[in-house]
């Protein structure tokens, strides 16, 4: 079989095993997921061996330590891993969840319950526990899932795949429910994006060319984990000892995670004194800064060293490091107005003990999620409390911001009559 | 300006539109929809004038006579639309409802509010009276709209689009919330599909042709309004008469409709009772039937005039006509597979007594609506209690089935904290 033609096999039995997925219930996915984790324990020896495999080539590729270590299993992290499945299976299953039941005057009785998706493809770079992340999530909410990995985690992740399939296989779970591409070329990502007959939705985890390879092929819905160029507004009224402990969070806990902020706006009536309290802090962490003329000039004054000026680029870029771009406003308005445009509508925040232009700021921006003095950190599925998440979307449909288990399920609408036609 | 530079055009000015539009309150935007609907009326000339104008090439065409009639715009459809347009006005706004709200443990108050999609292109064909729906269903949900209608009415949605933004700006409503591409060829779609900056959404409605032009450049999310299968089961232990009645109106009341019946299974221990109490009523209404073999026996002996064998490819066709495909099944999971393979998961039907099969039926069949006993007809926003539709999504994603008010919005999550960071 070619690839095209194994792509499409792997579609057509992804297909036949979500109707089988779609009908158990949730006592029977939890029995699945409890056996998925004893067998990725139970295959730890093979899982490792086969992370060897990735990591002899990683040091070949002389991959930085970082990427290594984010590719690295151990017994321990195994353990997490079947621990993390286990506790998706404690989790309420969302599906078969009425939404709403009315009766219309004709007699019909209407519900609207939660079904799974059917069939999600996730295409994804990096660390191998996506791959049980996301076969779990899917079997948890009743869906068909192809995986398809990047190439530096390749053994890792067919061995973690076979595991899980294994494990659910002896609890009773559909064959072919947990498919893994393990072609890693490109191709399969086109022809994945263009089977919408066998494959109800694809989730792109990734960097930039990653994305734009589903999207521009894609006849199916995506639903993007794109980046985040999350913004802080630190208003005239802020209490500044709490902007700088957001502002530190938010740039320097996790610096290289979508939630993490990449600008910070001052209001010109605060910009010094913040400045002034700021600057040993981000020092401290070796934060570079990048700023533009007026807040340039502040820091500069202050003896701030890793102090550059921002281009136009640097408003719209995400550094994914302890790199901030800093920038003095005049206004809220001048605030809303770089947000909107310079953002990227995924987390943005504003400092303020005024109420009244909170609640502006609330209602006029527009990403998937907008703070008043707390950290853009929190945007993440735990966080919110949905128990475990897919990632964050970056997109504006079906599933905006946080993305848990609800997320990835749909809806159908039930019909009881006793003959009712339409007059 | 060449059609890829007025299409960004628009695109960029429906963005900025979509900002203020986002804003308004129920009140500012229901008195620009009443505005809207007298600005239809004081208009009514020309765009009965504009309207001759495409009927007249309609005849040059010899459009049929059906066509032309949806074509056809009078002063009495005119005030139809303008109070259509005043019955939108006066529904519920769903733009700002808080779908939920909750304290997380550290404090942080997370909501999740409905918010507009953004910027909605709507690509369709025929009827002129989409151009009214669309922007007005557009604007009650504060989403700027580009409309991209077919050239049989280019002129009438042309008069009807000017007439909707100039009573519009009387109140108020921002300038470019409403624009129509004039331009009719199939490159202003291509274009349009390929604007996922500007355009959140788009929306096609019409047949094959230009859904695939849609769907395969759409870089940003496809809502499509395809075409239906619809399939009625009749069980053995259904009640014929309601059966006959069910079918009847699923398949004559309005057959040119996607929630039209175009299949009607019948169980082999009724089909001859079901036949015969059928086909008079199916003659009287000039129905042909396409029957499998053991139902063309059957119909042939009770004398069935318009009776000819069915093909494979009638269990998939959409007749959109007097014309049903009928085939006897050995069991209710017949039927069931039958609908899952050839049905479009649109709206499918039991008709039965047993209420054990009806709900194994309504739980297992993957559509967007379900029925057991009463008519697939009912699939419509109308008749579901919306108020107002935008159309039937044939997508699982986002919108499925009847595509109310609350379809055309999203959701953002608002959080209110005082100073948390994350540990």
């Amino acid at each position: 079989m070619n690839l095209s033609e194994q792509i499409l096999d792997f579609g057509r039995h992804a297909r036949q095993a979500s109707r089988s997925l779609a009908q158990l219930n949730s006592a029977q996915k939890n029995d699945a997921l409890r056996a998925m984790a004893d067998e990725v324990i139970a295959s730890a020896d093979s899982i490792l061996a086969a992370n060897e495999q990735d990591l002899t080539r990683a040091r070949e590729n002389n991959l930085a330590s970082a990427m290594i270590d984010r590719q690295t299993l151990t017994n321990e992290r195994l353990a997490k891993m079947a621990e993390g499945i286990r506790q998706v299976a404690a989790l309420p299953d969302p599906v078969g969840e009425v939404l709403r039941t009315w009766t219309q005057p004709n007699g019909i009785k209407i519900s609207k319950v939660r079904v799974p998706i059917g069939v999600i493809g996730i295409i994804y770079e990096s660390r191998p526990n996506v791959t049980s992340d996301a076969a779990v999530l899917c079997t948890k909410t009743g869906n068909a899932v192809i995986l398809r990995g990047g190439s530096e985690s390749i053994h890792s992740n067919v061995a973690i795949a076979d595991a899980l399939q294994r494990g659910g296989a002896k609890a009773g779970l559909p064959p072919d429910s947990i498919l893994l591409v393990a072609q890693t070329d490109r191709e399969a990502v086109r022809l994945m994006a263009e089977m919408d007959r066998y494959i109800d939705l694809i989730i792109p985890r990734g960097g930039h060319a990653l994305i734009e390879a589903v999207v521009s092929h894609a006849r199916m819905p995506v639903i993007k984990h794109a980046h985040g160029v999350c913004i802080i507004y630190v208003d005239e009224k802020a209490d500044l000892e709490m902007a700088c402990e957001i502002i530190m969070n938010a740039k320097t806990q996790r610096p290289g995670v979508c939630n993490a902020a990449e600008t910070v706006l001052a209001h010109r009536a605060i910009a010094p004194a913040l400045f002034e309290k700021l600057a040993p802090r981000l020092t401290s962490k070796g934060v570079e800064l990048r700023a533009d003329e007026t807040a340039f000039a502040e820091l500069r004054t202050l003896g701030y060293e890793k102090l550059q000026s921002a281009t136009e680029e640097d408003w719209s870029t995400e550094y994914l490091d302890f790199i901030l771009a800093v920038k003095v406003v005049d206004s809220p308005n001048e605030a809303i107005e770089h947000i909107e445009r310079y953002g990227s509508h995924h987390s943005d925040c504003i400092v303020t003990r005024n109420e009244e232009l909170a609640e502006r700021f609330l209602r006029e921006i527009d990403s998937a999620t907008v703070y008043w003095n707390a950290s853009t950190r929190f945007t993440d599925g735990g966080e919110f409390g949905f128990g475990a998440e897919i990632g964050i979307s970056t997109d504006k449909l079906h599933a905006r911001g946080p993305m848990g288990l609800e997320e990835l399920t749909t809806y159908k609408y039930l019909i009881r009559g006793d003959g009712q036609v339409r007059s």
